[in-house]
């Protein structure tokens, strides 16, 4: 009795929190932009570190804020039918994993131009990871959930981890940009971080906003009263196609 | 009647999950070790670079093993009692509370030794914020929870507040535990890093395994199968007091 005037006096705050996540979100996106154009020379394509500086932007707009966007929504558009917002979960990804392949083609671009061996570090160990497993999961969530291949046994069964992941890839992903940002303020200006310097404050606040950022979106997906609202009509769909034709419309995300 | 024997069979695999997290979290604490003792020279308490060794070791034992370890006891004591579990629970925490401590005094006297400024990295803007958080989600688990100071009321409008800020911390904690090893390597050994020296591999074999750490415990207490079963006794003893008292014995996580 007590709780569904609750539950829905909850609901209220969401928009206010994903408002949140994207001014966030944005700033993170825009603090990389000002970082590598202003204060590490600006873009280029041509194995300098000009062409570096590509990594980090895109690697945040794409595994970090489009990414999270994709995550998110399942809980923006909580009344829209499954089907159309399961699309923008997919194109959002598709776009993610874009961007953030250029991103990609940059570091190692610049590492064969200026001989920097590759993947040494902790950053990328952890990045490489992150992108595998994301790419992985972007497989299975595409052979699984847009393209009905799977049955509904597999699709059921994949879904949580689907979901854990998912959440997981987010954390991975922050995490390794806060190990990128460590370690370009360490390579380019270490003697004078420690004085507290703009670049180096600037960085470190791009760091918490990017955490701010990531906890935003966990919090939104894992609040109970946050839940998309079972659609009767949807389920009871679901459920005859998958007595009928076992899994010929899937049930998914 | 699909769902019961799936979910009595799913928890049959909750002792492995436990036990190789503890194994992995072992090997965190004894490569860490290892790490500082043997690689960067000891330990000592004189304000030397020997007194920042004890500094990861304090925080991986402390914000990383026992803390995940204080988060895994409702998982592991299943069918304890709810009050013995809670004890246990926050001994964990007292305990990652006092070691944790230790490690941050290490850190500061080392500092304050070397003449180097605390506070301007990354890595110490992410840790101050996790042990300002873990210290506030400390005071308030024990005043709400372990005392019976809050009404139920404020206990059950904070406690998924404790569980979600609880695996936060716990990512924040690994997270800045990663920034840590990065920061110490390109301070200590900068020139070879790039040249797959034992001591950067170990090192980073190290950060892989505390996210494996990281990842272990929040798959076991996220996963709704391994759930602790509700307990209709405690249940009802809970509600009545509730309804009687307002909160004279605590209904908590």
């Amino acid at each position: 009795m007590e709780r569904i005037p609750l539950s829905m006096g909850s609901l209220r705050t969401l928009p206010g929190y994903v408002a949140v996540s994207q001014v966030v979100g944005v700033a993170c996106v825009v603090i990389t932009g000002v970082w590598m154009g202003h204060y590490r020379g600006g873009y280029a394509w041509d194995g300098s570190l000009n062409e570096f500086n590509v990594h980090p932007l895109c690697m945040v707009l794409g595994l970090v804020f489009l990414y999270g966007d994709a995550v998110l929504v399942y809980r923006v558009f909580r009344n829209e039918s499954k089907r159309s917002v399961k699309i923008l979960h997919a194109l959002l990804h598709v776009m993610a994993l874009i961007i953030s392949v250029v991103g990609l083609v940059a570091v190692f671009d610049f590492h064969a131009t200026a001989k920097i061996p590759d993947m040494y570090s902790l950053h990328s160990w952890c990045g490489m990871l992150t992108f595998v497993l994301f790419f992985l999961q972007w497989l299975l969530g595409m052979g699984f959930f847009v393209f009905p291949w799977a049955s509904a046994q597999i699709r059921n069964w994949y879904l949580p981890l689907h979901v854990f992941f998912g959440l997981l890839l987010l954390v991975m992903s922050v995490g390794t940009c806060l190990l990128g940002i460590t370690e370009k303020l360490l390579f380019s200006i270490k003697p004078t971080y420690s004085m507290f310097v703009t670049e180096g404050v600037l960085a470190n606040i791009l760091g918490l906003l990017l955490v701010c950022f990531g906890v935003l979106v966990g919090y939104v997906v894992t609040r109970e009263d946050f839940r998309r609202p079972p659609n009767p009509e949807e389920e009871a769909l679901s459920v005859h196609f998958k007595t009928l034709s076992e899994g010929e419309i899937p049930s998914s995300p």
